[in-house]
C-alpha cells in the first residue's frame, strides 16, 4: 500500500495543460483566478470545498491532502482557434462581464498553442490555428516540444493535462491501438484510426504528464496507451465528464433499484447551443457520446439480476443543437417506472443547468488529484476517479462502477488509503 | 451480537394487524393475496424481490433470511368505517377491477374491528364504526382483547402491527409521555395529549406485538413507549413511510452535496385527492406532516459544515388536497441550486406517483422484518429500518440518517449481522 | 350564397369509409357505437357537444344544423392487416376492456377491405392484406368497385371518406400531379410519385365521395385532385389532424403575439409508442410530418411584420418512437421568449395526451361536416374546416390560417352562412 | 359614436403618476428612458410594437392613433419608502446594471412623494415615508395638492395614474362605497372599509386624472367611484394586471373549450420572492388575489352550458412566497382534462416568467390608452381595456370577458371605432 511519506511534496509550479481551450477551459481558468483573489467561490470542487472523515473527525480535503494550491497553477493548452482565453470567454457567454473584468489582463495573456487538427474527426468545426506536419508522428513530436517549452518558459516543476476539447466522431479501437509498437507504426503511417485526441495523449504520456479525458473520445482508453503509461509511469483517467443529465441518472437509477421499483422506459433529451452542441449535431460525433451516455443505466440496474423489473427497459438518449440557449443546457428526462403489481408511474426531471459551470470544478479537481496520484506513484488507470466520469475507465477486467454514491465512497476511501489511513466512513 | 441460531424460526401463522384499513391496507392485502396465487408481482418489496451480498455472492433476501412466507400471513385490523377490504378497495380506486376480481371473496371476508376514535385528532373524518369507553385506559383494554381474540380465532402464532391510518393533528409530546407510569395515569384521566394512534400502540406493546408506524403521528415515538417496549421486550419502528417526494429528496440532496453544489431554495408541492389528502387539508394535521417532511433536507445537507453552500437554503413544503387525482399523487419540486462562482441553475422534478402503490410494499417488508427482529430478540427502536421512513426513529441520543443510500447499506449490514455474517458489500 | 333550403336533407344511411383502420379508426368507431347506446360521451366533438350563437341565442350544433345522426352511420374501410375492428382495438390498447365489451359483436363484424400497399411509401410496416394489380390505375378501379359494393350491400344513400392511415414518406408534388390528364397517365404508367393515399383519394373523388385527409400525405392536396373534385362536384379537406402539441402551439403562439412578446426559440419533442410513432421513426416519413408541424409557427408569428420579436426564432420539432408509452403520447415544449428590454423568460409545456382519443372526435366531426358540405353543394377545398388540421388546405392563392381561435370563428361563421344567417358572434 | 376629430390632440407633457413606486414602476420608467435613447426595446407594448388592420392595411398602432409619445412622458408617484427610482431598481434586482447605468441620473432624480399608509391593509410592510392626517379626508386633500403641485412644477398639460402598489388585504365593498355622498362621509369618519388605494383613486378622480388599477384592490371598482368619475368626466379601468399564469390560463381554457375537451381539475401554484410575494404571504392579502385569479376559469368555461365537460371542475390557486427567486416568478399549472369517452389526459405548464418585465409594458400601454380615452371624451369604465386585466371591470350589468383573444379583438375594434372606422379584422 502507498504510504503518505512516499508522496512527493507539491513543490513548485504546476502546469495545467488543456487540449481544447473553449468554454470549459476559459470558465475553469477564470474561476481559479477569481478564487485566488477572493472574488469567487470554486463551488462544485471537492478539493476546495469538500470534507472527508479521517482520524475520527471531518476534515477539509485541502487540509488533509498534500495537494497543489490554486496559487501554484499555471495555465496553458492548445486550440484550433487563436483567441486568448479572455476573447474565448467573451464569446462563450458563460460568465458575466462582472466576472471577467477583474482578471481580464491575466486572461488576455493566456493564448493557446496551435492545435492538432484533422477535420474528419470533428465535423462541424473549421480550425484556423493548426499545426502542420507530414505524419501524425511529427505532430506528436511538435506537441512534445510544446510541453517542454511551456514547462521551461513558465518555470513549472511538473504538469498535468485535462482534455477539454470537443467530442470527436466515433472511431472504434482497431489493431493499431493494440500495442505501443503498432501505435507508433500507425503514427508514422498516418493511420486513419488515430484521432487528434490520441496525438495529444500520446505526447503527454511520453513526457510523463498525467492525462485525464473529459470527453467520450478514446484518447487514452486503449491498450497501447496503457502500455505506454506503464512504461513512463504515468497516471491516466477518463472518460467524459459526468455533469448534468447523466449525473442525475446515476443517482435516480440507484434509488429506484434500492427500492426495487421497476423501469420500463427512460427517455432523455438535451437542448444546448454551445460549440459542444454544434459538434454533437453531427450524427457521427453523437454516436460517440451516445455510447457513454447509454451504458450507464444498464450498468446500474443490472437487468440480468432483476429481469422482471428491468428486463424490458427501453432507453433513448438525444442531444439537440439549439442555439437560443447558448451554454445553458437543459436536460429533460421522462422515466416510466412501475410499482406494486406493475402499476405505472412517471417521473419527469427538467435540469436547467450550465455545461461549463458544472464541468469547471471537475477540471480543477482532476488536475489536483491526478497530480497527487502521480506524486504518490499511482500509475496507470485511476479507477477511483470514476466519480467524475460518465464512462469510467478501469484497469482491464474490472467492471466500471456507475452509481454516484458508490463512486464517492471509493474516491474517499482511496484518498484515505493514499494517506495511510485504514478505516473511515463517509 | 445476535447469532442466527438465536433467531426463533418463523413457524405458524403470522397476524398482520393494521390500525387504519383504508387505501394503503387494502392495496397491500390485495397484492399479497394476488402474489400468493401467482397473479401479481410484489414490486417494490425488498424482502420478495431484492438481493444482498452475503457469503461472497448475491442472494435473494427471502432465501437468505428466515422470514415468514407470504402464505403464512393472516390479515386483520381496525377502522372507523365498517367496510370490508373489498369495499374499501373499490372506493379507494387504487386498483383496477381486474386485480380485485380474482381475490374478491377473500377481501370481502376481511372486515375491520371497531376503531378507537377521538375526532379532535383527525379533523376531516367522521367515523361511524367506533369503540365506546369511559376512559382511554378502557379503550386500550378493548384493543388488547381484540388482539387476543384475533390470534385465538385465526390460529396465529404471533402478530405484528403496522399503523396505516391517517395523519393525526400535531400534538407535541408532553409530560404524560415521559414515563410509563405517567402515561398510564394519563390513560385513566383521558389526558388530551394522548392520541388515537398511541392507544393502539400501547395495546400492541402490552401484548408483545411489534409496532411500526407509517404516519408522522408520535404513536410509539415517546419515552414511555420506549420504556414499555423494553419491559415487554418488543420491537418498535417509525415513522412516516418514505414514498414519493421525500424518497426522491433523500436521493437528490445527497447527490448535490456529494458534488458540493450549493442550494439556495427548494420548493415542494404535492397534489393528491385521497383520504390522506383530505385529512392533510386541515392545517393542524399538515403541521405534523410538515415537520417530518422538512427536517430531511437540513439533516442531509448539514449547513453548519458548508455554510457557503447551504447556509441560506429556503425550504418550503406544501400538500394540497386536490380531489380530481384520487390516490394518484403528484409531487412537484423546484430546486434552486448554484455552481462554480455561484452561477444559478434549476431543477424541476415532477413525480406522478401513486401513494398506496408505493406504500404497500413497505407494509409487507416492515411486517416481515419487524417479525424477524422480534424473533431475533432485537427489542426497542429498530434504527436500521430507517430506510423505510421519512423521519427515522432512533435510540435516544442518535442522529437519524436520512440519506437513502446510507440507509440501504445499514439495512443490509444489519441483516447480515443478524445472520452472523461479519463482512459484506452492497 | 348557399341557402339552407338548398341543402339536401340527411336522409338514409351514411357510409363512413376509412382508409387506414388502426388505432384512430377503432377508437372512433367504438366511441360512436357506445354513444348510440348511451354508454359513452363523444367528448371533443363539436357537432355532438358544441354550441354556436345563431338567431340571437346559443344553440346546440346538432340541433341547428341538418347533420346526419350518429344512428345513421355505417362504418367501413381498408387496411393492410385483416384484423377486425375489435382485434385492432384490443391490440392498440387505447380503450379499456370495459369500453370494448358492450360493443364487441358490432366491432367484430367490421373487417377492413384489402388495402392498397406499395411499401416504399410506408417504411416500417409489412402489410399482408393487400390488393394486387398490374398498374395503379387498376388498383384505383378496385377501390372504386369496393365503394360501390359497400354502398349497395349496406344500403347506404351516400358516403364520406376520412383518411386515418399512417403518414407516408415525403414525396413532393411532381409533374404528374399537375393535371387530371397527367395523373391518369401516371396511374397507368405506375408513376412512382403517386402514393397509396392518392389512389384511395382518386377513387373516392371519382365516385363522388367527399374526402378529408387526417395525415400529412398529399392525398388530395395537388392540382389534379382539385380539378377532379370540381369535375365530379365533390368536397375536399385536409391535412393532418391537429391534435396534441400542434393544437397547443396554435394557441400559445397567438397569445404571445397578441401581447407582443418576442420568441427566440421553440423546441418541441414528442414521445409515442404506437404504430404512428413506429412509422415516423423512419426519417423520410418524419420529413413529411415535420413540414406540416413546422410551418405553423412561422405562419402565426409573421416574423416579417415584427422582425425584432420573431426574426431570429429557432424552431425545432422532433418525434421519437418510444414503445413504453403505447398510444399515450407526450409532447414536451420549451419556449424561449423575451419581454421588456429583451429580458428572457421560458415556458415549458408537457402535454400527456392520447393520440387516438384526441383524433377520434375529429373524425366524427369531419365525417358529418363534409357530408353536410357535400349536400349543400359546397365543392372543392373546404377552407373553413382548417380548425381541424395542422396544415390547412386552401383554395389556390389563399394563405392558410393557423390560429385556432380565428379558425374557430371561421368555422362557425361558415356554418351560419350555410344556414342563411348573416350575422353572429362566437 | 366618437369621431376622431373630437379627440383632443396629445399636446404638451403628460404626467404618469404611479401610486406604488416599487419593482414594476422602476422597471417601467427605466425601460421608457432607455427606449427614448434607443438603448432598449419596449417589448410587450402594443402601442409601441403592435399593429392593427385599418383602412385595408396593417398599420403600426403608434402611427394610427394620436397617442402621446414616450418623449412627452414625465414620471412621478407616491411610495411608503423614500428611495429614488434608481435605488428601488437596484434593490428590486429586476434589471441588470447594464440597463440602469445609462439612465442612472434621470432615475436618481425621481423620488416618490410621501405615501398614504394605513398598515392594516398591507400586512407585511412597514412604511417609513408616509403622510399624516387626522382623517382620510385630509389625506385625500394632501394627495390632490401633490397632483396639482406636480403638474405645475413639471409643466405638464395633464396626467394619468396607474396603480402599481401592493395588493391590499381583502376588504369587501360596504355601504360606504355605495354613493359619493356616503363615501365622502366615510372619509371624514375614517371608515375602516376605505383602503389606501381608494384614497389615491378618489383624489385622482377629483382632479380629473384617469385612473387604471393594476392590483386586485377595489380602488375604483365601487359605485361611488363610478359616480364620481361621471361627475368629473374621467376614465377608469381595472383591475389586476394580467401577466404570467393567468395570461396563459385565459388562452388555454378557451382552447380546451373550443375543442370541447372536458376539464376535471386545474391546480395552479406560483412561487415568487419579491415584495409582492411577501405581501401575498399574508392570507388576507392573498384572499383578494385569489378572487381575481379564480373567477377566470368559470367565466371562460361556462360550466352551465356544458355541465358534462366542466360541471365538476375543481380549481385551486396558490401563491407562495419564496425568496430565492426574487422578481423571477414561476407559475406551475397542472390541468386534468378528458377527451373522447372521458379518457383522462394531463397538461403541465411551467412558466418561468418575470413579474415586472411582464407588467411594465402594460403600464405604458395603459398610460397612453387611458390618456387617449380621456382626450376622446370616453368617460367611466373602459371595458375595452379588459385585455390588460385579470378581473376586467365593466360598466354595471355587463359580464366581463376573460378570453384573451376576444379581449384583443374588442381592444382593436374599439380603437378603430374611436378613429371613426367602421370595419376591420384582426
Amino acid at each position: 500500500m502507498t504510504r503518505p511519506n512516499s508522496i512527493r511534496p507539491p513543490e513548485g509550479r504546476l502546469a495545467v495543460l488543456l487540449p481544447g481551450m473553449g468554454a470549459i477551459s476559459s470558465t475553469f481558468i477564470t474561476g481559479v483566478l477569481l478564487a485566488r483573489k477572493g472574488l469567487g467561490l470554486p463551488v462544485g470542487s471537492l478539493t476546495q470545498m469538500g470534507t472527508l472523515h479521517a482520524g475520527g473527525r471531518s476534515i477539509r480535503m485541502d487540509e488533509y491532502l498534500p495537494l497543489a494550491r490554486m496559487e501554484q497553477l499555471v495555465f496553458g493548452g492548445w486550440d484550433i482557434f487563436p483567441d486568448s482565453v479572455y476573447e474565448t470567454a467573451l464569446h462563450a457567454k458563460v460568465l458575466e462581464p462582472e466576472h471577467l473584468g477583474p482578471v481580464r489582463e491575466e486572461l488576455e495573456a493566456i493564448r493557446p498553442m496551435k492545435g492538432v487538427f484533422h477535420p474528419q474527426y470533428v465535423k462541424r468545426l473549421h480550425g484556423t490555428h493548426v499545426k502542420t506536419g507530414a505524419t501524425k508522428a511529427e505532430l506528436v513530436e511538435q506537441v512534445r516540444a510544446d510541453i517542454r517549452a511551456f514547462l521551461r518558459d513558465k518555470g513549472c516543476a511538473r504538469a498535468v493535462a485535462i482534455w477539454c476539447g470537443s467530442t470527436e466522431t466515433y472511431v472504434a479501437a482497431a489493431q493499431v491501438h493494440a500495442s505501443r509498437r503498432a501505435f507508433e507504426a500507425g503514427l508514422r503511417k498516418n493511420d486513419p484510426s488515430i484521432t487528434n485526441s490520441q496525438l495529444y495523449a500520446w505526447a503527454c504520456l511520453q513526457e510523463g504528464v498525467p492525462f485525464a479525458n473529459g470527453s467520450p473520445n478514446l484518447a487514452v482508453d486503449f491498450p497501447a496507451a496503457a502500455e505506454l503509461a506503464r512504461h513512463h509511469e504515468v497516471a491516466l483517467a477518463g472518460k467524459d465528464f459526468k455533469t448534468g443529465q447523466t449525473l442525475m441518472k446515476t443517482v435516480i437509477a440507484p434509488a429506484l433499484k434500492a427500492r426495487m421499483l421497476g423501469v420500463r422506459g427512460w427517455f432523455s433529451t438535451n437542448i444546448l447551443g454551445n460549440r459542444d452542441g454544434e459538434v454533437l449535431d453531427d450524427p457521427e460525433s453523437f454516436r460517440a457520446k451516445e455510447i457513454t451516455k447509454r451504458g450507464v443505466l444498464e450498468d446500474i440496474l443490472q437487468s440480468s439480476d432483476s429481469p422482471a423489473l428491468y428486463g424490458e427497459l427501453f432507453h433513448k438518449v438525444r442531444i439537440e443543437y439549439y442555439p437560443p440557449r447558448g451554454d445553458a443546457k437543459e436536460g429533460w428526462d421522462n422515466i416510466d417506472l412501475f410499482g406494486w403489481l406493475g402499476y405505472p408511474m412517471q417521473m419527469k426531471i427538467d435540469f436547467l443547468c450550465r455545461d461549463s459551470i458544472l464541468a469547471a470544478p471537475l477540471v480543477l479537481d482532476l488536475a489536483l488529484l491526478m497530480d497527487l496520484a502521480q506524486r504518490a506513484g499511482r500509475i496507470g488507470t485511476q479507477d477511483w476517479l470514476g466519480f467524475y466520469f460518465k464512462s469510467p475507465m478501469t484497469e482491464p477486467g474490472r467492471t466500471p462502477e456507475q452509481d454516484l454514491f458508490v463512486q464517492e465512497r471509493r474516491l474517499k476511501d482511496s484518498l484515505r488509503a493514499l494517506m495511510g489511513e485504514t478505516t473511515g466512513a463517509d
